[in-house]
């Protein structure tokens, strides 16, 4: 018995795996592996990325498979350069764009045109519903314990409840998983597969700072926090239901849970964080990680974990 | 082919479902209803349940099947009562008792020697390698979003990390579980079963009020909260770790997250929390639900649940 999912059919892919678009960890070199492997690559696009970083990013991919490129809705909404970046991005023909944070029916229509695949990421039933009627090609369920920024619902319940809803759009889950067993898991439920982004964050081909990997090698699964405070001291301006998902560190010990006295320090803790970032402080600076960080205790390489996941995983839903 | 797990060999079950010991909703209707079904049934006991409470809920058992009751393990530690609850329920022939929110290791012996099956119930790996180690029969692996009181980990993660830490002692998952795709998910994943909380509170036996019931129907799946206002309220010592979930109402939007003016105002909240209890005013009392909840839109008999969760779960694991 050999498993096929929509996911897998949509994308000509070996493994049901989509690795994250991470802003300032998932460049070329980790989607190109993941793509070579089998999976579906994905470059992540900060608020900050430029059409030539993108560019130089992409040049990295040497024709390895599908890869897409991520993007943050709000950001699209609010900022005519990230418009500009996905004009930009349209134009490398990416295998598909994901969407995530926000309305994406202004979007839809242009990235269709392009000829990609229309991935939305969703935190709600609601969000879900939303994008599937707005045409999306495959919805990502994320839960509350994924890296990074995130809604406040747990994967399990949400990919139950998402799955239920929508009947006719195929869904990934996202969200506390970084092994075969885990996306095995996901796959039982009924969805096409899954996305993977904190355990994509510790291979050599992440952007991470290696010291920032080291961190992320050492936690355990009670060491994150989900917070504004990174957003706030750099002056992010993330709408209020999504917020980051980091590892715990001295910066969110001092602020998470303190919102009102940080921005009344706004000025002196964005020096403090400016001066953290010059130094690669992280007892200081944001390690966006999940919950699945406690499994994951040393360095891959991308290409390898996905082989090892995608074939776990086979062998788990053949028993 | 048919399912079996550790989990249903351990108290010859038909389906690998646990009712979990709800305080104030798990009485002797529901456990008796459940285990009829095929699922382990159990009671649950509050911080305020006597032996003459739970004697009378045991009579309604009429050999139903295996039965189990529920302790917090704190309380077991802060309050003489509750020790001697343990021992009365101990006389009573319970198939297991299930302890949660702290370490077991004082109540094991004696539970054991009452011929009754030891579930500890962790929030965390390293509670999971302590109740192992100390010799529990069973793990329920309790995430986050679970209704009641539970820890800050999502069930998918802490299932995964759990599974991966405690090879010898099976586990069983908790939290976000309310349909046969959920409790299928975590059985390819390697759990034994799952343990389901808020879809058994909206049937016609809990003990729950109507009108909580009909909160759950209404309520979606980001219409929860984690908080420790009703415990402050009702002055229930529970440590700092454990917050308790339950649906978002007038309380928790007047003093989630504003826990220090709620101290500073306690006598004044508690006799309006009191005044509500008397009218069974769920606008400010606690309705404990997980993030199942919105995938709960009507009452069903607990017998029937069992059944179809149970059946869906195996047809989605013969596909």
């Amino acid at each position: 018995m050999s498993i096929t999912t929509a996911l897998m059919r949509m994308f000509g892919l070996r493994y049901p795996i989509i690795q994250a678009p991470m802003a300032n960890a998932a460049g070329g070199d980790l989607a190109r592996e993941v793509a070579r492997a089998g999976g579906l690559g994905m470059i992540g696009t900060g608020s900050r990325a430029t059409p030539a970083w993108l560019e130089g990013e992409w040049s990295k991919l040497e024709g390895a498979g599908p890869v897409g490129v991520g993007f943050m809705t709000w950001a699209l909404d609010r900022m005519a350069e990230q418009r500009h970046l996905l004009t930009h991005a349209l134009g490398l023909k990416p295998a598909a764009v994901l969407l995530s944070f926000g309305d994406p029916r202004p979007y839809i229509p242009a990235i269709r045109a392009a000829g990609a695949k229309v991935i939305c990421q969703v935190q709600t039933v609601a969000d879900a519903e939303l994008a599937a009627s707005a045409g999306a090609d495959l919805l990502v369920a994320q839960g509350t314990e994924a890296g990074g920024h995130t809604g406040q619902v747990s994967t399990l319940p949400l990919l139950a409840a998402v799955l239920r809803a929508v009947a006719d759009v195929p869904v990934a889950a996202a969200g506390g998983i970084a092994d075969g067993r885990a996306l095995a898991g996901a796959i039982a439920m009924g969805a096409c597969g899954a996305m993977l982004g904190t355990r994509f964050v510790a291979t050599p081909e992440s952007l991470y700072h290696p010291q920032a990997k080291e961190r992320i090698l050492r936690a355990s699964e009670t060491d994150t926090e989900l917070t504004p405070v990174f957003d706030l001291v750099q002056g992010i301006p993330w709408p209020a239901q999504y917020r980051g998902r980091a590892l715990v560190n001295d910066f969110t010990q001092r602020w998470h849970g303190r919102e009102e006295a940080l921005k009344a320090n706004l000025e002196q803790a964005r020096q403090a964080y400016e001066a953290a970032r010059r130094e690669a402080d992280f007892r200081t600076l944001a390690v966006y990680a999940g919950q699945s960080v406690g499994q994951i205790t040393a360095i891959a390489p991308a290409a390898e974990l996905v082989r090892q996941i995608g074939e776990e995983a086979i062998t788990l839903l053949r028993r």
